[in-house]
């Protein structure tokens, strides 16, 4: 297969670990004849450093020509400092999000054998947890309307029937494919937004009559994701409580640097780690390439490439198993250095049956 | 002294919880010599059901003219499943909250020394963790205009300068008489209000020079609450957010109906636990009242009478320590029922030193 791929780093450790994918995707295309190439573009504060604007029409139009984007991280301390500044480096990601349509975002949330120790969480508590979070992603509060003045600020936070039946009719059928149980997260008893989430999906609900369907407010299931989290199957939300609820989740994980997510639409598809651009992180090789890894596997499987996706979640496995993982989860070894671990992914994948610890 | 206390004890396990609290403010009375005098109102679906008005005026009254307010539970799954009704139970506890400008809602979330094994997390993850939260109560997007139609809705987000401002002030002093740490909880890399709390917050920074401000984006707060919670003294954040962050606390307590909280404004105060009506739970005899307990107890502070409050605390402490407690936490004995474990508070209070097991 032919893929055309753009690659937008981002900041912050975005360009260390978007190469660990970047080196697995080349590694997968060698091993199973496929041709993949890469286009790179500036996006974020690295993009408004050089060309003042976090999301360059030379960006767009790469991510508008190329098959799939693996995307980095994004934002800078300089910028979460100064809430004056009219132009931050999140406009790029939300920017992208938007013009391309990116409207579904898909967390899986899966607690690893091997980490169950690693989660601040009881390992009785999280263990065989296998969740799939569907995050509405180009709409509600963070694209409404927004008006900063000195003195007052808002922003309005509006969704269309339109926009939540789309992503509603994808999380039913994810769960049709899984174990048949729905969870629409809202808060429904004071946002009308909200009812009126809780509205559609009510009346979806009869096309999958076998696909339970359950309704929680969001601050009861941030207590349940921990309380429980076996409880879930397919969680379904709106843009804002998405964002929430899956950095939390990353707890049951172990890392946040472990969690990968697909972000699609009816035309393009973007791959990118939960995970933030952590700039007191970067250049220091102690980012952890997984989640950018786990996104690179997410991209196979959304062309049908799932055995060489398969191929990259093995490696990822097998790097957890003998502990070459990052600082965040290595308390075995020392100085497993991002490219370390990219390396021993990279060789994995060259060669699947050989590839071990020294 | 003279108290004139409004309880209402609202919907669901309400008025069973509410009913410990005030037991409790009695054998206080008796104790101490204080006159507590109470007036019931009626407030959500229980006041629909009598008078069609989820916060009629005669419990505007009740609350006006009382010192203080003593509050249950709201909510319906009647109405939580049915997202077209207009008129809603929650309405009652936000109109009161709005029509009293209780906008200090404060949620002290601490880790009982004798339940650290009930919780999902690790115990030496959760072990002194001390945290109080000031969650904005009477604007953002709770209070915006909102727009219900078939096909669109939404939900206006706004904050001014003021209401940020003397929320702001109560929680830096807040931290300067526990560990000089305030943390902002917002989402200021996305939202016009947020930037502005932000800015607000920073602003006023430099009047508190011995507290440390630590600014934080919602995500990132969900996150850092479960995997490193004592790293939080005071925590400030607006409406909704603060509804989220607070219930998800709740499992570093052990059980949610463990987290009581204190409402207040410049005039009146309101004492409420933090969790919901639980309609499937009410009248089995089954609800923690602990919460609503600790919440009379806030009550106490609230008018200096501490020593009073501290009699509560120990009361409670006692029937944790001898697992006198409800189902929620007690894997020990049997048939704890709401009411026996305020009993037990009561004798606790009537005769600290001889209260026992049997
Ligand atoms: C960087 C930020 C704008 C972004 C979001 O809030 O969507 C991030 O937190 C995410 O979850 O992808
Ligand atoms: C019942 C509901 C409206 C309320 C809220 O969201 O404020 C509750 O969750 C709370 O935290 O007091």
């Amino acid at each position: 297969m032919k893929l055309n791929i753009a690659v937008l780093p981002g900041d912050g450790i975005g360009p260390e670990v978007t190469a660990q994918a970047v080196k697995a995707l080349k590694a997968i295309a060698v091993e199973f004849n496929h041709i993949f190439t890469f286009e790179t573009g500036l996006v974020g504060a690295a993009a408004i450093e050089k060309t003042g604007d976090p999301l360059p029409e030379e960006t767009i139009r790469i991510c508008e020509n190329a098959d799939a984007i693996l995307f980095g991280a994004i934002g800078d301390t300089k910028y979460d400092n100064d809430p004056n500044a009219e132009i931050r480096p999140e406009q790029g990601l939300l920017g992208i999000r938007k013009v391309l349509d990116l409207y579904t975002n898909i967390r899986p949330v899966i607690a690893y054998e091997d980490l169950l120790n690693k989660s601040s969480l009881k390992k009785k508590q999280i263990k065989d947890t296998n969740i799939l979070i569907y995050r509405e992603l180009t709409s509600g509060i963070y694209f409404g309307e927004k008006k900063m003045g000195d003195d007052k600020a808002s922003d309005i936070c509006e969704y269309t029937r339109f926009e939540i039946e789309r992503i509603a009719h994808l999380a039913f059928k994810a769960a049709q494919s899984r174990k048949h149980k729905l969870a629409l997260v809202d808060k429904s008893n004071v946002l009308a937004s909200s009812r009126l989430w809780r509205k559609v999906v009510q009346e979806l609900a009869p096309q999958y009559p076998d696909v339970k369907l359950d309704c929680l407010y969001i601050d009861n299931a941030a207590m349940e994701l921990i309380i429980n989290p076996r409880q879930f199957d397919v969680i379904l939300t709106e843009n804002m409580f998405g964002d929430i609820l899956s950095e939390e989740a990353s707890v049951i994980v172990g890392s946040i640097g472990l969690l990968a997510s697909a972000s699609t639409g009816d035309k393009h598809a973007m791959f990118e780690p939960i995970h933030g651009a952590y700039t007191k992180a970067a250049n220091k090789g102690i980012a952890n390439p997984i989640a950018s890894i786990l996104s690179a596997a997410m991209l196979l499987d959304h062309f049908e490439l799932h055995e060489e996706a398969d191929l990259i979640r093995d490696g990822v496995d097998k790097s957890l198993k003998l502990h070459i993982t990052t600082p965040d989860l290595n308390t075995k070894y020392e100085h497993i250095t991002t490219t370390k671990v990219g390396d021993f992914i990279e060789d994995f994948i060259n060669n699947p049956d050989e590839t071990n610890l020294n």
